[in-house]
């Protein structure tokens, strides 16, 4: 569909956002590292592999259960880092400001920024500061950048290009729960819920199960939810995925959330969820070392990469039907992230 | 000054922005490459010296004579790892986008974007993309960070440890077109000019030089303009520095309008523009590699560093007497960049 104007669901990680960057952006900025679509670019550099990535943050409000936009900030590019093979090292931190902001506010993020890089083991090590009038923005926008470095043997996981058949995808826990603490947090929408976002820096958790297994791919599931990572990884590398709903972990606060107001679980953000494509035989050992960690307790396998239904998603649901979990083309949930 | 609210001046560059960045992002950041205050972070890693250096482009208006957003987000990252003697290679990019902005537009400035990596030698790797609810930013914003790679002997360059009495001071042409261009633009402010933004990506050019010039020190004179360098490199050193008026390359133009709306050209901003400091004797050398390009035709010499007043720039005026330049604690001019 062709439009002039840039509407929301440009920004919602669905079908308008992927047709954008591909039309317009790969387009004009193509280059063979840019079209990897990996979640950072890969730098083959005399020395060595290095891993680059940026996101801009935009979520509002700036403050909501389990988390802030400053820790959103570190969280997301060090696991966008942590999910290419890489151990994220550096970020930088650009700053978009409103007019009017409290410096309480500005300090408390800031301090955030700062808690969440010590412990993901990275430095912030370059700045900017914008202010721009009341009205221009809203609060504060945060931008990092983050650079890792990356082992020869594990450049290749960002691409999918080790994806096989019979492969298993694990999740390290619940789906969704960073969408619906945003969402309770939004005074516009009338409920509340003692669900916090799952906001979380994994570089550590990652480097552990590298250590012991062969990952074949892996992806953070943030905007779009794990139904967008799973076509993505469908639609690259043109295998199917069948994914099995019970074994999905949702928690039931978030089932009733989801059921009150029209969403699916699978397409709310996260930002603590990694999902993995590890090797049949690997299985036992990659869970047995996430479930030992705090923020993987929770993991499951919850499906497998088949050959039937090249580039689909299929959902063998709780009484035994199956149906295909599509690229999210309608409506999505602005500024979640 | 104690504010519990950021006002604009915390982002124009200026003494305010200089205690956010040191009370506020130095204090909970802090660690000793960020705390080097270079244009670029340096980066010592296994794959040699790495520059790495974000920035936020904010500019009202968008678009303006001589170029646009996305043309200044290159230019303005490529010259911030330029000026820290890297060779830029690698650029991110992540847009911003107000609801309801033209895709026209946004494909203008992303053709620019292309067009300039092209010109500059890098290339944009990664990528992100929010959308924000229309009124929630102001059409777009753009972060660009960057990576380039380091020589070793160019290494201190942006630490400025290699400056020394008598050293000269040289700048690539005229001030404020920039600032002027693009205030120009803003119809809020009524006055034409024939005045195009300096815009322009200096890699190149910078990199001839450093091929004959032992520079001891460079940074671009964007927000804040060549007084506010001028003090960062005289207070970061705690030199001496002493400029003379008549050697400056002020436009009549950019004059006259100076005159008129009540500003200071020394304090406009620059996008094209370097201050290098060189020894005495590179000097003859240096501007003859400048002069040759089109991009620094009118390079002079504009003053040296002294042992006086350390810490201090003074004026020797075109009358004669002498004044102190300070660092701009006055109203800035915002989204300038």
């Amino acid at each position: 569909m062709h439009h002039d104007k840039i509407i929301l669901n440009h920004g919602g990680g669905g079908l308008l956002t992927k047709e954008l960057i591909s039309n317009l952006f790969y387009t004009y900025f193509k280059n063979d590292i840019l079209l990897e679509q990996g979640d950072s670019a890969i730098l083959n550099t005399e020395a060595g592999h290095l891993a680059f990535t940026t996101d801009s943050y935009v979520v509002d409000p700036i403050f909501f259960p389990g988390g802030n936009i400053g820790k959103l900030a570190v969280c997301g590019t060090v696991n966008d880092l942590s999910v290419s093979g890489a151990k994220p090292l550096y970020l930088s931190a650009g700053f978009i400001i409103e007019e009017g902001l409290s410096m309480n506010d500005l300090e408390e993020i800031v301090r955030s920024m700062a808690e969440e890089a010590k412990k993901a083991g990275v430095q912030i090590v370059c700045g900017d500061t914008k202010v721009v009038n009341r009205g221009k923005c809203d609060k504060v926008f945060i931008n990092t950048s983050g650079i890792g470095i990356l082992e020869d043997r594990h450049k290749e996981i960002g691409s999918g290009r080790k994806i096989q058949v019979g492969d298993k995808i694990i999740i390290n826990g619940f789906v969704g729960d960073h969408g619906i603490a945003v969402l309770g947090a939004r005074k516009s929408l009338n409920f509340q819920t003692e669900i916090k976002s799952d906001c979380a820096s994994l570089s550590h958790i990652i480097q552990e199960v590298l250590a012991e297994v062969d990952v074949h791919f892996m992806r953070d599931a943030t905007r779009g939810g794990l139904a967008t990572v799973l076509n993505e990884i469908a639609e690259h590398r043109n295998f199917g995925i069948e994914i099995n709903e019970d074994e999905i972990p949702v928690r039931e606060e978030t089932q009733g959330v989801c059921e009150l107001l029209g969403f699916d679980p699978l397409y709310l953000a996260n930002e603590g969820k990694v999902v993995m494509v590890v090797p049949a035989d690997k299985v036992e050992v990659c869970l047995s070392i996430l479930q030992n960690n705090e923020l993987a307790k929770d993991s499951r396998t919850i499906g497998e990469i088949v050959e039937s239904y090249p580039g689909k998603v299929i959902l063998k649901t709780s009484i035994g039907g199956r149906r295909f979990v599509e690229l999210n083309t309608g409506e999505q949930l602005p500024r979640i992230c």
